[in-house]
This record gives C-alpha cells, sequence and structure tokens, in this order.
C-alpha cells in the first residue's frame, strides 16, 4: 500500500497498539493528522512524558507517578484490606466501580510451573513484608479463575497460614446482566456452590 | 478516575481518536508505556513528522509528502483516466484494491446548499483545467450515493458538457458477499436498474 513514508510510520505505530489493525491504524493515523499544531506537540510530550514518569508504587506496585501511589498515601482508606491482583490493570477496574475502599498488592504475574515462574518471580515478599506490619489484615484474593490463579490462591493462603491474616476470595457466580443461555458450565457450577440464602 | 496524571493526559489524546472509547483509550496507553523506549521516542517522532510534512498533492489533492504525489508521478499510470473522489481516503481504499492503475482527483467537500457548500468551495477549478489539458480523458465519478453526491455529480457533468469528456460513474449494487436479507431497498433498486446481461 502506497502511503506517504511518514504517514506509513504513524500507522505501523497505530497498529503495534493492541485491538488496532491495518485498517483501524489507517483511520486513527489519519485522524491523528487533522490535529491541531498544538494538539500534535502535546500528544507527543505526553506519549515522551507517560513513559518517563510512570513507575510503580514502592509499598503496592501500582502505576504511579509517585514514590507511593494516591491510593497507599490515601489516609481514608482502609489500610487493614488488601486486595490481591495479578496486574495493576485490574486496580482501575476496581476504582472505576467505586465501591472498594481498602488498598491493593500488585502481584506482577501469578505461579506457573509450566511456564518456568515460581513464588520467588512474582512480587510476594513484599506482600508477606506489609502483612507482617498491620494489625489482624484482610487479604482479598482478586486473581483470576484459572489454573495459575488457583494455584497462586493455594500457596498464598498456605504461606499466610497462623499468621493472623484473614484471607477471603471473590464470589464466583453470574454476571449481572447476564443471559443464562450463553453461561459456561464452570460459572453455573460456581455460581450453585456459591449460592447464598435469601434473608427475609 | 483517580489515573495518575500522567497516565490520564495519555488516554484523553487517545480518546480524541475516532472510535476509541474510554475503555479502549486505557488500554492503549497502558500498552503505549509498555513500548521500549526507542519506540516511544520513534512514535513521538512519527507523530510530529506525519503533522509536519504530509501535504496535498498540487496536481490532485492527494495526501502526500512531496509536491507532486507517487500516484501523478508515475508515468505508467494512465494519466488520461481520472478518478473523482470526495477525500483523500478514497484514494486509499481505491489503491488497496490495486485494480485501477488511473489518476484520482480530491474534491475535498461535495456541493451541499444546505451547509452552503457551492461549487466555488471544493477543489473544482483544478479539475476542469486539468481536464482541458488532457486528450480526450474520462472522468470516473466515484462520489458516494447522496443527495450531495448526486448533486455534484450532475453540476460537474453540466459543466463539462461540450468539453469533450467521458464522465462515467461507478455501478451502483450488490456489494460482493452481502445477505439479501440485510440490503437496503435503494440498492436493491438499483442493482435491478444496472442489471447486465450474463453474455454466453
Amino acid at each position: 500500500m502506497p502511503y506517504p513514508k511518514d504517514l506509513e510510520r504513524l500507522i505501523n505505530y497505530y497498529q503495534k497498539l493492541p485491538g488496532i489493525g491495518p485498517k483501524s491504524a489507517e483511520r486513527l493515523a489519519l485522524a491523528t493528522i487533522e490535529f491541531q499544531d498544538e494538539e500534535i506537540t502535546d500528544f507527543s510530550d505526553a506519549l515522551t512524558k507517560a513513559k518517563k514518569n510512570l513507575t510503580r508504587c514502592t509499598i503496592c506496585g501500582h502505576l504511579t507517578d509517585k514514590e507511593v501511589c494516591d491510593i497507599c498515601a490515601d489516609e481514608t482508606r482502609n489500610q487493614n484490606l488488601i486486595c490481591l491482583v495479578e496486574d495493576y490493570k485490574s486496580i482501575f477496574a476496581f476504582e472505576r466501580s467505586g465501591q472498594y475502599h481498602g488498598t491493593y498488592h500488585v502481584l506482577n504475574g501469578l505461579i506457573s510451573p509450566i511456564d518456568d515462574i515460581g513464588p520467588e518471580d512474582i512480587n510476594l515478599p513484599s506482600l508477606i513484608d506489609r502483612l507482617s506490619k498491620l494489625d489482624n489484615p484482610e487479604l482479598i484474593m482478586a486473581l483470576k479463575p484459572t489454573i495459575e490463579g488457583e494455584a497462586t490462591t493455594l500457596y498464598i493462603k498456605k504461606i499466610l497460614e497462623n499468621k493472623n491474616v484473614i484471607i477471603s476470595r471473590l464470589s464466583y457466580g453470574i454476571p449481572i446482566g447476564a443471559d443464562f443461555d450463553y453461561l459456561d458450565n464452570i460459572t453455573l457450577e460456581k455460581a450453585l456452590e456459591d449460592r447464598k440464602q435469601i434473608s427475609e
């Protein structure tokens, strides 16, 4: 496809982004060159700054532009409640819901013997350290329900035995708005297993 | 949503692009910061260069980084055949098909009295000028089949009367692979009207 050279270069970058195919990349690039000059300068600066300034929170491992992220630094949040997630993207999902007022801990991976990822390869020591300094903390396991997620959950549960940590996990079940016809068997099975009595 | 400031800025820019909502913008921004340092520098440079260097071909109005675009400069193409398009994006679609070996002319708009766009507001004089220098040229009208597209086609047909220009238009009909159930009435009507006898 004979695009002008500079356009092609921009299209190629957009195509490196997830979910962007050749046609979308063309569309994005053509929309980009319609931006004002100042917008382009600022967009380009935003790219560089985001890469340069974003780092990980020294406490929980969340993405931040400070040493300690806003969530860990927020004293109104329950610091005794830690939600354990695989990566920081999950934190954005929880925060969007606005219903959680504890803190997080980012594991940066899951135990997976098949991929040669052991407990020492994920962000566990800092979690143990955090928990040891808290008084009767609760750890909410929010890892995905896959073999690796379950293995990691079980491993952590084991090493925290007799450590005075309440360990819970998110409930499994039917997502709100879901159509029963499209639910997989395991979700249905878990929803039955985790059923709750309707209080009067 | 409490994103780190630099991330939020990048997300906002992605959200300005067509078809990118808040969730996609977040996904793109998070993928971007996973790029290597050199890639970020180059991406940012590609943005600036694309905006700075891309201009319009002085002959046909196509997007180019030269004075005359590669298509107009290509002597192997039939310069006597001009395909008239509304904007340069259509050229990319034609070029992707690889089946057209003439040149193009970009109108940069359509006549639309309701929006106060008259013949003098679109790139018509340069078309008339180009045609006058050619020997028995053919002009293929490839404007969209809307009221504005038809009005523009009719207007151009009228001013080119007695000017020794063959004027044709793309055929209307059923798109390849389309399901009849989803075709609109006008397309079906045009497809009937433009029907071709199957040669033996």
